[in-house]
C-alpha cells in the first residue's frame, strides 16, 4: 500500500492532502476509493481512503490508525564524530533504515574533516533530507533528526544521559558491546558513540568514562568509522528484540 | 605494528620478503631489528624482525606465531542477489569488516541487473581485490573469496548446506532472526542470504523453504538491498560472541 509523510498533526476523520503530498497520489495514479497509509511523522501510521478531487489537491477518509509498526521499542541516538567525504549520509541513510531515533555529529581531536559553521548548516539541510528519505523508504513512523555539535565534550555530555551510554573504542575497553548492552535488564534511551577515521584519542577516552560512559569494544576486526555505527546499531536492535 | 598479507605459506624460521610486500617495507620505512607482523591469509598471524636487504627484497626472522584473532569463531558467507550499481562493492567491503568468510553473488528473478559471463568475471576479479583491501585493513587472518553463481537454484543448494542457512524475507517469515539463530545451540557454517532491490519472489521463498532454509525476518523496517545482509551478518557476529 502506498505511504506517504504529511507534515501536520492529523486531527479529523477527513484529511485535506495538498501540495508535494498530492503531487505523489497524481504519480501513483490513486483513484477515489482506493486506500493508502499516511504517516504523521510523530510514529502513528493512517489508513485512509481517497474521497475526491478537490482543485489541486485531494480529500480522503481515515479509515483506521495504530502506531508505526517501523518505530522500534528503543530510542537510539548515533553519535558520530565527523567523517571525511559523503560518510555522513552513508552513515544518516543506513542508521535511519536500522532505527536510530536521532542521528549527531560532532567534531573530535583526530577528526581530517571539521567543516565550519556556516558549511554544517548548509549540510544540515541537506542531511535532514536524507533522513526523510529513507525513512520513507524504510516504513519508519518518525523522521529522525540530523544534528550538530560544537564539541566532543559536548557530544559525551548529551550521550552520557542516556539508560545505556556506549562508547566504542578500537584500544583496551572495559566490555564487550554484548556484555554493555546486558549491564541492564531494561533501557529505553541508548547511545551509540564512534570516532572518526584516525579513532579517538585516549584522552577522549577517559573523558567518556569519567562522564560514565561504557568503553565497549565490537571484536578484534577494525572497523571502518562508518562501519562502526552502522554494526553498533543492528547489534542493539538484535539484542532489544527489534530486528 | 604494520601488518602484511603474504602468498603462500611460511615454513621456514626466515621468509624473504619480495615484490609488492617488499615495496610495502620500503615505503613504511622499516629498519633492520624493528618488528612487524606477516600474515598467511590462512588464519595465523608471525611477528616478525626485520634482518636485512637483500637486492630487491628483505629477509626476516619469525618471532612468534599465533591465529590472527580477526577471524570470527565461525564460518559465515553471504549469499547477495546482483545489487545495482557499485552496491556490490560496499557489500564486499563492509561484510568482510565484520567478518564474512565469502561473499557470493547470484541472479534472482526480480534482478535489474544481470550482467553476463564475461563481464562478471571482469568484476569479480575487483570484487576480490576489494576484499583483499578490506582485509588487510580490518585486521582479518583470511582474504575472504568472492564468488558468482549461475543462478538462484545454484545459490539455494550451496547455502542450505550451512548448520544455521538463513533466508531473509520481507514478506511473512517463519522465524525471526533471532528466533532463528537461536534454534541450535552450536553451530560452524551460517548461511546469510539476501534479495535484490525488489525483493525476492514469493517462488523463491518456497524454493528455500524446500531445500531447507530458514525463511526470518529483520523486523518491520523495509532494509535497502546493501544494508540487509550487513545488518544480519552484525547480529550474527554479535548473536555468536564475535562483536
Amino acid at each position: 500500500m502506498p505511504r506517504f509523510f504529511v507534515d501536520s498533526a492529523i486531527s479529523s476523520r477527513v484529511v485535506q492532502i495538498s501540495g508535494r503530498d498530492a503531487e505523489h497520489i497524481k504519480v501513483l495514479r490513486l483513484r477515489p476509493g482506493e486506500t493508502f497509509t499516511i504517516c504523521d511523522g510523530r510514529g502513528t501510521d493512517y489508513i485512509c481512503r481517497l474521497l475526491e478531487t478537490k482543485g489541486q489537491g485531494f480529500e480522503a477518509e481515515v479509515v483506521s490508525a495504530a502506531p508505526s509498526l517501523g518505530e522500534p521499542t528503543i530510542h537510539c541516538t548515533v553519535y558520530t564524530a565527523f567523517p571525511k567525504g559523503d560518510k555522513a549520509e552513508t552513515i544518516i541513510q543506513k542508521s535511519v533504515e536500522q532505527g536510530a531515533s536521532k542521528i549527531v555529529f560532532f567534531p573530535s581531536a583526530r577528526c581530517v574533516s571539521k567543516p565550519d559553521e556556516k558549511s554544517f548548516m548548509k549540510k544540515r539541510e541537506r542531511w535532514q533530507k536524507i533522513s526523510e528519505e529513507a525513512a520513507k523508504q524504510s516504513a519508519r513512523g518518525k523522521i529522525p533528526e540530523v544534528e550538530v555539535l560544537a564539541s566532543f565534550e559536548a557530544a559525551v555530555a548529551e550521550a552520557s544521559k542516556a539508560d545505556m551510554p556506549l562508547f566504542f573504542y578500537e584500544g583496551d575497553t572495559d566490555y564487550s558491546i554484548k556484555q554493555a548492552l546486558s549491564l541492564k535488564s531494561e533501557y529505553y534511551t541508548v547511545s551509540v558513540m564512534t570516532g572518526p577515521e584516525g579513532g579517538f584519542e585516549p584522552s577522549e577516552v577517559v573523558k567518556a568514562r569519567e562522564s560514565g560512559m561504557l568503553i565497549s569494544g565490537m571484536g578484534k576486526r577494525i572497523l571502518r568509522c562508518e562501519t562502526a555505527p552502522l554494526c553498533a546499531l543492528a547489534a542493539v536492535m538484535f539484542h532489544t528484540d527489534n530486528l
